[in-house]
């Protein structure tokens, strides 16, 4: 039986394993300094579809295929398939649902999907009700940026602050047992909102979420950021994360700069790929934690990792409404034990 | 514990409790035969807000305080928020989480998001993770018609089989413990697709996925229909009713004629307000099982309530680019034991 600790924090009693991930990137993502953590890099961002929301979906379903290969599972051995992503109506989750033909809930966290997901996993098969579960989330660049703002066919400058969605997706495998790291405790998120407005600013939007989370997470668990080798965020980029190092500080007196980072800023190679501020989306995250990460902990290169991942809960309606911009973290305690 | 019955039937150990439930309703919903079970209805769609989306909003928060001062619990004893809707990256229940302060899980199951919400509800409870959560939808005609169709100001004709979008919102809060209908088990939908591309006739889409459903359910569980004191759909319509009872006869061998209706049949007066098939929206399921039927099974005219909720999962974009619209059903058991 799982249980509450603290005021967010679910922790489980028969913590379940990420047995096997998955992970496929764009062309872009596929220059970038952790290209040989992918599984698959595809040539063009069309990924040979007709266009880029199928595109998104054909790595995503690609993503999940490749990791029950990997760990040698069919669809039908699968008790549940629990996936999100940035398209309205989460189709690229609901068409890689049809094709899968398993059990399927649709969750929305937007970039905090792959935690969120991971976390709903657990809860399922710590209540018995399961003993497998397959995972994903995905985000394209090119669907995101034209539903989300602009078609890039406008040449919209981007501002300096502005981050570049990522294109790949990420599925993991959660079972009750195997070997990998397990996922001990989870915080989960509140809906923040500190008046950003700008939806080119998610990182600055974000961080409050991320921070609260991470205190939540602390003060829940009695741990300290020392107890983990590293804590990371989702998708930040560097002016979240320097927010987030501010807020971590005057807001919990923590001093989170030895062995914390964002995924944001580690999937694109700032000497050599431009994009401001980092990388954003579901798949910074996913990519990240289920690419290298993942394989940092088999190899024991870490321990134990801190994921909280960020999402923007906005839409342009709302934003063109007038509303701010409320901002979502869910927070996983991954531990080779 | 929990466990796993059969092919997709998730049995709870220790049941969770339905202990409460509040509606609202939209004016002209507040006209229909089941008026004296809403909580509030409002006089105007608007709710005095600027916009519809601003209005849905006020709806599912509203529906959300109303359970909880009926129940006599404050937000703060949540220890999970579980809500989805119809709107591009469910804005709706993100914002109302964001009033509310509570640790918040995002749904998207469209208008199957009654059955999802109290099955992923019931999970976490039957984990031990939690002992009250509290879920939520809700939909508006007016938000929903021009994020998936045409502004109503175009004033497009509507075919004789498309459904009036319910506007309005539902909350339920689940216990590990009190008085109310208990949530025995649930089959959780695989997403099925039988090639219909038509977004104006939703019931067709769906009761595939209703069928299909309910067939697993009797087969997991081994009950027949006849188990049930009723059963109902969420929002298939005079269309998809009658081709859910056509399917579930010649793949089922069952004849439902006698136990079996649709929400979306019993929210409006057929003689007083034409809507032509019926009604629609994750509300329709919400207003019905949460507003007139919670009373039902609590005053005994009731038993034992098969609920299979059905949700329509394309986007506008999926259907411009030439998709199918695939579909999605989640049914839950809701039983005075």
């Amino acid at each position: 039986m799982g249980k509450k600790v603290g005021k967010q924090t679910f922790s489980f009693d028969k913590p379940p394993v990420i047995i096997n991930t998955a992970t496929v990137a764009g062309p872009f993502e596929g220059q970038g300094p952790l290209k040989n953590y992918y599984d698959h890099i595809y040539n063009d961002n069309r990924a040979e579809q007709e266009s880029f929301e199928k595109a998104e979906r054909e790595m995503m379903s690609n993503a999940c295929i490749t990791v029950l290969n990997k760990a040698k599972i069919t669809p039908r051995e699968i008790d549940i398939f629990i996936a999100g992503d940035l398209l309205n109506q989460i189709i690229t989750s609901g068409f890689t649902a049809l094709g899968l033909e398993v059990p399927f809930f649709g969750v929305y966290a937007a970039c905090s999907t792959s935690a969120l997901s991971l976390i709903i996993a657990s809860i399922i098969l710590e209540s018995g009700c399961a003993e497998i579960a397959l995972t994903a989330t995905s985000s394209h660049n090119l669907s995101a940026e034209r539903q989300f703002r602009y078609p890039t066919e406008y040449g919209v400058h981007r501002k300096p602050y502005s981050q570049w969605t990522v294109t790949g997706a990420g599925a993991a495998l959660v079972s009750t047992k195997g070997k990998g790291p397990k996922i001990t405790c989870a915080t989960i998120g509140k809906v923040e909102d500190l008046g950003c407005k700008d939806p080119m600013n998610m990182g600055a939007a974000m961080a409050p979420a991320a921070v609260s989370t991470m205190l939540q997470h602390f003060a829940d668990t009695g741990r300290a950021p020392e107890y983990y080798d590293l804590i990371v965020t989702g998708d930040l980029g560097k002016v979240g994360y320097e927010l987030a190092l501010e807020l971590a500080s005057s807001q919990g007196g923590f001093d989170l700069s030895k062995n914390y980072y964002d995924c944001g800023l580690v999937i694109y190679d700032p000497e050599k790929q431009d994009v401001h501020a980092g990388a954003s989306g579901c798949a910074a995250s996913a990519l990240v934690v289920y690419g290298y990460l993942f394989k940092k902990l088999l190899d024991g290169k870490y321990n134990k990792i801190l994921l909280a991942a960020t999402g923007a809960l906005h839409s342009p309606t709302s934003n063109q409404q007038g509303d701010n911009i409320p901002t979502i973290a869910h927070a996983v305690s991954l531990e080779m034990v």
